[in-house]
């Protein structure tokens, strides 16, 4: 990555003695239409978020582009300061499966996303989805996998089921490269391709994977269905550069959902075992207030009642925040910005391309007279409407982390 | 092209049965100035376009960046979603002429602006404009030359009368390299420049154009005045990336003048012949409705206006182009944003950098409470102020277009 502004911004960074706390509600933005004539945060009573407003400026951040609509990864990146549509910032498959299913994964790891396929007795595939047997049946099988895969410790081999046929095989250990290709051919009729390296470096794993991969098909072989295994997406965490190197700041991550907190640590975050909701949350916020000068706190119900559907879910979500707002405030963190990753508008059900409503409060914000965090005061607030890729920089600028440019 | 959006836009474009209008009003952005306190879309009566704002998003586009005037090609190419400050996006004088003239111009085929100049008995230019002779002289001049091209077939010639002096000279055939500089020497006294390659590839051009260029001066050595050429601007059409197969759409364009046709036809549009005003054109576009994804609806008659500072003419073309939008909107396209190429405000009866109202109307649009389409209302609307080559992602999302980024 070499993003001139995330270049330019680290070169300026410096220490202070200032708390920062970045409260992502995901997918907070919503829609008015002619059925929903208000947005969640404009039908939800918010008395403190209000009262917040009148001390701050307002804006709206684009998580990747006009129009594109970001996953959880994407949107978070841009929150982070790091540019969503740089292939480096890509997530793979397999890291992006195995944060899913709430891995933890080392910097070394390599991720595969498998499907349980159906071979005939010359070995040929005939269904590359197992009759996509049911979750249950995917635990049964990877239980039987587990044991044979035990007796290896260097690198170690962990299989996790995943939805119906598919499951996460996590290699660990030292010298392991992603840079294996997919052995699904794609078709049936053939048997499963055999492990072929992208690179010179991923010959290694290769040898390492084939052991294992013997010993899996063994465990597997009596099976009517899942007796094939196709593994595709092999992949590492992205080495994004450090937030905490690029920005001299001790970053933690609290959040009550796996993709948040593995995201937030391949970014340089160190992620703080929480509860899931935003009052629990804020008890171990203030528990650790001493040990962060960032504090990135993920809310992810807003989301899942956007997903719903369910505009009420929504707006109860939000007032839930704003009742336990005060206790944040009291820690006295003099950078506060209020956003989210993605839209995910009641209407749509669904995350969407929609400018993300910001609220930043700091000692150096323009008090842009806004009287409500809604999408239509956002709309016309002071900061207008930026990347969220920019965000970064406006809190670092507000907490006085930043030097001048040039003289 | 290798534009970071666009190949974002591409890899994220996924068919579906959805139809989008982009109506272009050339030049409809205008200024409140001390002597015109209204602009055109503020002085007009347009009953249906306000009606449609209250149910749409508004928001402002900058065609190329703050503070540039675009001619049409780049304005254009911002609205299709190409970036018009890329080099590779740039239309060479000598095709824009030919477009101008409504050529159909072949992706191999190199496009020259030519001027006639007179030269003395010596050889030397006396005037570099022909003593700007008037079209029909000119038609003349170019009706003697045609004869003495047609021997030529490999590659063939063309020659086709501009306006005053000006013409086009067409070469069309395989091979053809438009690296030649211009054989205007810039001054009179000295004779009009040879041939000279800009690239070594050029050199074979200049080889097959060099007996053509002898019979030309053959054919006008008797003329008083238009004697010599100086040939300019040799290009050909840019190879763009097209728009069919980027977004995986069938386009048509509806435009009732030739550069029009020209660019979008280099941008992967299916050019559908049809009259100047906005009401007839609606008559074609009807009738094509079933053919295409994605109309360009081109209404020249704005900018014409502006160009003549004539803020009646263009309040008049609007009113026009409101009465009959019922129509448009009868059709039933699922997207419908309205805007245009760039500004020309009457004031300035030229083209200027001011940014372009917007309105963007669709199922997922935001309806943020405009109650007209004005450069007032736009400027606080939900979009906000975007680039040109933003509204393609816009418009692909809001017809449900496109896929999600990552996970």
């Amino acid at each position: 990555m070499t993003d001139v502004n995330q270049t330019l911004l680290a070169r300026l960074a410096k220490p202070a003695d200032t708390k920062m706390v970045l409260l992502v509600l995901d997918g907070v933005g919503d829609l008015q239409t002619a059925d929903q004539p208000q947005t969640a945060l404009g039908a939800a009573a918010l008395p403190n978020f209000d009262a917040l407003a009148t001390r701050s400026a307002l804006g709206r951040l684009v998580a990747v582009m006009q129009g594109v609509t970001p996953g959880s990864g994407p949107g978070h990146l841009g929150l982070f300061g790091y540019d969503p549509r740089s292939p480096e910032a890509d997530f793979g498959r397999g890291i992006l499966e195995a944060l899913g299913l709430a891995l933890e994964i080392g910097p070394g790891d390599v991720a595969i996303r498998g499907n349980f396929a159906t071979a005939d007795a010359d070995g040929n595939l005939t269904d590359r989805r197992a009759g996509r047997i049911s979750t249950e049946e995917g635990r049964r099988v990877c239980a039987k996998i587990a044991p044979a895969l035990a007796e290896f410790s260097s690198p170690s081999f962990e299989i996790h089921p995943g939805e119906g046929y598919r499951f996460v095989l996590l290699i660990r250990g030292d010298g392991l490269s992603a840079a294996v290709a997919d052995t699904d051919p794609q078709n049936t009729e053939v048997p499963p391709l055999e492990p072929r390296a992208l690179a010179p470096e991923g010959e290694h794993t290769i040898e390492l994977l084939r052991p294992a991969l013997a010993k899996i098909l063994a465990a597997i072989a009596d099976e009517p269905q899942a007796n094939r295994v196709l593994l595709r997406g092999f992949s590492k965490l992205p080495t994004l550069p450090k937030m905490n190197e690029l920005y001299k700041l001790r970053l933690g991550a609290f959040a009550g959902y796996p993709l948040y907190r593995g995201v937030a640590s391949a970014c340089g975050m160190e992620v703080v075992p929480c509860a899931k909701r935003f009052p629990e949350i804020l008890d171990t916020v203030a528990e650790r207030w001493d040990d962060f000068d960032f504090f990135f706190i993920h809310v992810k119900q807003t989301d899942q009642a956007g997903e719903d559907g369910d505009l009420g879910a929504k707006v109860a979500v939000l007032e839930e925040v704003d009742a336990a707002l005060p206790r944040l405030l009291e820690l006295g963190p003099d950078v506060l910005a209020v956003t989210g990753d993605h839209s995910t508008p009641a209407p749509m059900k669904a995350h969407s391309w929609h400018p993300i409503p910001l609220l930043l409060h700091g000692p150096r914000c323009y008090i842009d007279g806004s009287s409500e965090f809604t999408e239509n005061a956002a709309t016309v607030g002071h900061i207008g409407t930026i990347p969220s890729r920019d965000l970064v920089g406006l809190m670092l600028a507000n907490a006085d982390r930043l030097g001048k440019y040039g003289a």
